[in-house]
This record gives structure tokens, C-alpha cells and sequence, in this order.
């Protein structure tokens, strides 16, 4: 049902591999967000992973697993989100070279972050063609090896490894998990690793109801583009490969989206509680929580907050 | 030179008298911090303590050091602040009752909470004296003891051991503490560990330039009111106390005042990249810093982050 191969122990060797390079996140409780729930909750706080998200696994992973020749020539993306800045920082820190291919319109200060991490920022026209095809270009000028934001086995395997350190640290054997779902690469992880390790596990999916196409895919039984998506969470736009979408369909219990209102509610009520950064990709994570308290009550869940990186004008409400 | 007989053998028995109750609050680092300044910092995380600030320490202390008959008639102070509701959750946890003189025009937010924590909320009329007056009718009918928010030497060592486990943390002998100096109870309990463990150490202590009573007070060498505060850092509003003013004065090297602009540049800047909520009163310790990064070039500097109880319309900037 998944990928040819692709399971547990791609996870379990992506987390031995990553370990001298990645954070091991912290589980922070609330105990008022457990009383708000009825359920007991650990938060695995992604966000003080390196560049502040989940990301940092799957680029580490793929950089690492490369061959010493492979590697050599560099690597390459399209990105111009936390997984540019994940996969420079990880090239960086292997001595190789980096190219990510970002619309001129990006952000200055995504383009400066991405820069200062060492990498090269090849600007393109901003439509998919263009973005692709300029990619190929570099590729075929470099010889750099294109990673893919979550379209990548390799990728997949590196995000599990944040699932199983929740169940490896969590006090107690999770009943639940829930996950945002934006290209599907961390809930796919997360379930090769509930499957592998606790099949009873559910996992449930958050969505952006304004980018809601792994729960319009899952509903058809094959997978739909997600058109003009509308959203706060801008890690949630993207949608699912043919990959992520094979292995969320045999895994995933439910995808529930949720609108932007509760996410930004959920974002300020947990910040303020947990007192962490809470960016809105994750925040839509704890608003699927509280939307599903009924099915939840008295159940051991964790959540994978998968990042901190908010404009903290959002925050302000 | 201190209070009688306080030292940091009473920061020892307050740390293992609190070892139960409050967390051991994280060190966190930042290399761009670190970059910023020219300097290795260390902060200690105490947004992530019980109530979200220091203040549990001392309160714990101060409660836990009671005798059982003398407990059992329960404790009161007058604050509308972390103390207010470090006080009030110590007294629940050891099953004690508590009352809170607390001005009327207190933010219902700041009632709520110490009511949450099951302690009685007195109100008052907006004056020293009014305040003053209720605790002691409070006193008088109950038999409850007050515990004075930082000019006690119960608190005073409590509050030390945020200190204490910021130099038995740190990886590297420190050479520089930098802490925010309100009614001077943290500073204080600081300056005690310093000098009892490690005299050549140095300790900064930062105030708000609205707010300068501790520096003007070092400099006149007696203690001097602080009239008209005004200041975002809630938290450093008061005035010293004779105790922490006379432990302050043998102690502490420097009292750097930093207006409120760099402070909540301080703070938003570096919320950014601890990914933590960080209030005024503590981004006060880091705007010091900065304001003497010539003074610690290379060196290695522990700062207090005091609590994380922030507005979050204050970080839109």
C-alpha cells in the first residue's frame, strides 16, 4: 500500500542517521488545554527544531543519504518556504553545495534567510512552469540532485522521525495523534511509524478548510489538485503527491479541516498558555483537536506542532 | 552586609525545599544572539516556570517554610501580578487558604486568574494606603500571614534559585549574570549565589529607564522612592526595599536603565528566534545586554528571562 519498501525502518534509519544533526524537540503539557479537551494532550514542540520546523529531518535526511560523489555535485530545490531553509542549512553543514529556485515576488526576507544559511537563491517567474523549469535548467547545469519539499522517500522517512520520538518520549502509550496535512510528507511519516509501531494508533489529519484536498482526495479515493488555495497557514497551500497520498489513504483515520477563525483562536489561546511560538500551519492541528473533543474525551493524544514560524503580527488578533 | 544571616545557604535550602513543586526551567541559546552581541548567552527560561515567571520560587518558598500551625491560617499579600497568582497556587498546592488585596480597577484577567488558583480575592481602592490597610484588616481577622511580594527574606531566597540552576546548567563557568531589577527580590536572591558560589562573577542588574530607582539609588547610596513610574515592564514598576536595596548595594556591579523602545525591540527581535514568549520585564535583561556588549565581548553571560506573561499585542510592534 505504501510506497515500494517504504515503512518503519526507513524512519528508524533516518532518525539514527539525523541524530548528531537534529534537535530531539521538547513534549510540553497544558494542563488547561487537557481541562478544554477532556483528553490528556503532549505537544511535541517542533518549533525548536533547527530553522524552526519539522523541515530541518527530511532535507537532513536526504543530504545525508546521499553517496559521497552524489553529494559532491549539490543539491537543489523549489521552495520558498522552511524546506529552502532546512535543506541550505543542511547542505551547509555537509560541506555541499545548495541551489533553491524562489519566485521573484517571494518575500525579501525569506530570499535573505535562505542566503544567509549559504545557499544560492535563482529567482524565477512565479508560476509552477517556470519554477520547474528553471529548476531543470539548474539541474541540468549543476548536476545538483533535486529534493523535493515532501515528494521524496527520503523526505517522508526524515519527518517520521518526529512522530517517533513523541511516542518514544510521551509518558504514556498514545491512544491519537493528529498532524497537519500540507503535501502530506509529515502525516505520512507519522503514519509509517504509527503503522509500524502501534497499528491501534489513529492518526488524524488537519486541514485548512481553504486547502482541503487530502480530505476531498481521501473522500474520492484518488487524489485531486488543490486549486486557488485560501489560507492563513501558508505551509498547508501545497497538495499531496501521488506518494503522500498512497500512504495517507492506508493509514489516515480522518482529515478534518478546519477554518482559519478557530486556527488563529486555537494559535493565541495555546501561545499563551504554552508559552511558545505556535505558527498557524500547527495551530490547525490543535483547532482538528477541539473540533474532534467529543471522539477524543479521556484519550491519551499527541500533537505535533510542527513549527514556529509566525509573523508575530498575527498574533496580536 | 546583607539581611541577618541571609546567603546562599538559604538559596540551597529554599532549592531543595521548592524541588518538588516548581519546574526545572530550560536553558535555551541563540547563535544569532550570540552574534549579535559578540558574546556566549545562556538564557534561563522561567516564562516556562508554574504561573509563567520566577515568582513561584519565592512564594514556594516562602509558604513551604511555614510551620504547620502557622500555615494552616493561611497566607496574604497585596498584588496584582505573578505574585499574586504564584502565591495563591503555592497556598493550593499545600491545601492552605489564601487572600489577595487587589486594587478594583485591577484587569478582571488578572482577578480570574488568582481566582483560578482558588484563592480569595479582596478588593480595594487604588492607593498604597487603601491596600496597605485592607491587607492588615485581612491579617487581623484571619490570622493569615503575609507574604510580602519580594521584601522578604523567604522570597528573596527563593527566588535565587533560578540562579542556582542557571550556573549548574550551564555548560562553562559563567562570567556575567544579567537580571531585571523590580522590588529587586530576583536580582537579590541572584546576587546571593553569585557572591556564595562564584565571587568574581559579575552581575548586571537592568532596569527600565522609567523606572531607575535602583540605579539612582546605587548612585546616591541610599535607598530613593520611585515615584510615577512609567515603563511597558510591568513587572519592574515598584521600588526596592530596604533588604534587597542593601543586598543590591554590596552585590551588584551595574544597574544599566534602558528605555522602553529597545526593549520591545529586544523583545520582539528575540522572540523571533527562541521561539518563546518573552515579556517586557525580562526583555529589559536583554536590551541591557546589548546596550553593554562592549563590556562582554567573549565572555560568557547568563540572563535571567523573568516570566513570559506578555500581552501578545505588544509583539505586532
Amino acid at each position: 500500500m505504501n510506497a515500494p519498501g517504504l515503512g518503519l525502518a526507513d524512519v528508524l534509519e533516518a532518525a539514527a542517521r539525523i541524530r548528531p544533526f537534529a534537535h530531539r524537540t521538547p513534549l510540553l503539557t497544558s494542563a488547561s488545554f487537557d481541562a478544554r479537551v477532556g483528553a490528556r494532550v503532549w505537544f511535541k514542540c517542533e518549533g525548536f527544531q533547527r530553522v524552526g520546523a519539522f523541515k530541518f529531518r527530511g532535507a537532513t535526511n536526504a543530504v545525508r543519504a546521499l553517496g559521497d560523489a552524489e553529494a559532491a555535485r549539490g543539491v537543489l530545490t523549489h521552495s520558498s518556504g522552511n524546506h529552502a531553509q532546512a535543506l541550505a542549512l543542511a547542505a551547509r553543514q555537509r560541506g555541499i553545495p545548495c541551489w533553491v529556485v524562489m519566485p521573484r515576488d517571494a518575500p525579501a526576507v525569506k530570499r535573505a534567510a535562505v542566503e544567509g544559511y549559504g545557499a544560492t537563491v535563482v529567482p524565477c517567474e512565479p508560476t509552477l512552469a517556470a519554477r520547474e523549469a528553471t529548476a531543470r535548467a539548474v539541474g541540468a547545469e549543476t548536476g545538483a540532485v533535486f529534493i523535493h519539499p515532501y515528494d521524496d522517500p527520503r523526505v517522508v522517512a526524515g519527518q517520521g522521525t518526529a512522530a517517533l520520538e513523541l511516542l518514544e518520549d510521551a509518558p504514556e502509550p498514545l491512544d491519537v495523534l493528529v498532524v497537519p496535512v500540507g503535501g502530506g510528507g509529515l502525516a505520512s511519516g507519522t503514519c509509517l511509524v504509527a503503522h509500524g509501531l502501534r497499528p491501534e494508533l489513529v492518526v488524524l489529519g488537519a486541514e485548512p478548510a481553504g486547502a482541503d484536498d487530502a480530505r476531498r482526495s481521501l473522500a474520492a479515493g484518488r487524489r485531486l489538485a488543490q486549486e486557488d488555495p485560501r489560507t492563513v497557514a501558508d505551509g498547508l497551500r501545497t497538495e499531496l503527491s501521488d506518494l503522500t497520498f498512497s500512504i495517507l489513504r492506508a493509514h489516515l483515520a480522518e482529515v478534518v479541516a478546519v477554518p482559519d477563525a478557530e486556527t488563529l483562536g486555537a494559535m493565541r489561546w495555546l501561545t499563551q498558555r504554552l508559552k511558545i511560538l505556535i505558527e498557524p500551519s500547527s495551530a490547525v492541528a490543535v483547532a482538528a483537536l477541539e473540533a474532534r473533543r467529543e471522539a477524543v474525551a479521556g484519550r491519551r493524544v499527541g500533537v505535533i506542532l510542527s513549527g514556529a514560524n509566525v509573523d508575530l503580527s498575527l498574533l496580536a488578533g
